[in-house]
């Protein structure tokens, strides 16, 4: 917009070798976003993602490794690409460089675009600091019921995000929140949008909108 | 940033036949975020703008019925470009294109940016909504200490402006939330930005971004 070009780096906390997987959600900020370059790379040893207590806090000290390399490497900012925002607050304390998370991100993105929110979730439960930012503005959750990321990428989950999100339609709400990235690598936001009538929020964009603002307006 | 051009209407809460003061917020806009084209126009018989409890509670039917034409004339969006989101309730609950506050917009964006928020006011204390939504984040606040929006045009209140921001910058605060569209008029975050290295908010530029986010990226 301000056509200025800003190299970021992006975290994928799925490990994986397949470069068009791993550059998912880079690629769809910067078809979304012009002006952001994205680095992506994922942590190790971690081929299902996040999905319980136990991987985020076994993903924090790795992303707060990767954090400081990708600022090392003269990166402009790093984007945390996970709606659970792991490391988010370790990166923010060890980076001079601006330190964004997904959850956090589309927290914020949906406080502004609506006053009753729905959040559809990966597995179990609304992430604790997506819950925390929305307060009162949640007005549903449901979830997918896939065990994880990977599961998320099988056929026939599309139809399980679209029937979750009618749920949420009928309970009330105005705003869907993706509170899970890979619902970004499967493009659900495109599909959501084509079944129903209401706002939907993909976290990767909502991150990488709030990472290009920074960028061009904070300083 | 998508190439798609969207027209949407600014509600000064100024009274002003000056087409340059009445265009300054929707032409910081323009500049700023390609893609949106601002059609301003000003409420009547307020002068000095809203200020006190009183000119702000004047202000709010106006501001609906103003709202209310814009989406007649068949624009995409409203701005209400006040930091005490004047009527942005009322507006929010009549129409159906979206409606955006500055103040609420200012409030969201210093939350995504730091969390340590020092909030520059006009007069007095810091408007209740951007208070709601800073919470604890909420780390200082000072005022300018103007009587309206009209005196901070005038010669030497930009030097009171910079004062105020180093007591905020003394108090801890990270990042600078400028609770006042008439700081956006004056120029205030160009010329802190100068003398000091903290990020600052403007408020007329957050509420582009938060309508050029819901417009372009919501369904």
């Amino acid at each position: 917009m301000t056509g200025k070009q800003h190299r970021i780096g992006l975290i994928r906390v799925l490990t994986t070798d397949d470069p068009d997987l791993l550059n998912a959600h880079g690629k769809l900020i910067e078809n979304s976003i012009p002006g952001l370059v994205v680095i992506s790379k994922c942590i190790p040893d971690q081929e299902k993602g996040i999905y319980s207590l136990e991987t985020h806090r076994k993903a924090v000290p790795k992303i707060l490794h990767m954090a400081k390399e990708m600022e090392k490497e003269g990166l402009a900012g790093v984007l945390i690409s996970c709606a659970g925002d792991p490391g988010l607050a370790e990166s923010k304390k060890a980076l001079k460089i601006p330190v964004v998370g997904a959850g956090k991100a589309l927290a914020l993105t949906a406080l502004m675009w609506g006053d009753k929110v729905g959040v559809l979730n990966l597995t179990e439960e609304t992430p604790i600091n997506i819950k925390e930012v929305l307060g009162k503005t949640l007005a549903a959750e449901e979830s997918v019921d896939a065990e994880n990321t990977v599961e998320l990428m099988q056929p026939g989950e599309m139809k399980k995000v679209i029937n979750s999100c009618l749920l949420l339609r009928d309970r009330g709400t105005e705003v869907i929140a993706l509170a899970c990235t890979g619902m970004s690598t499967i493009g659900a936001s495109v599909e959501i949008k084509k079944h129903l009538g209401l706002k939907v929020i993909d976290p990767v964009i909502a991150e990488g909108i709030a990472m290009w603002s920074i960028l061009n307006y904070s300083q």
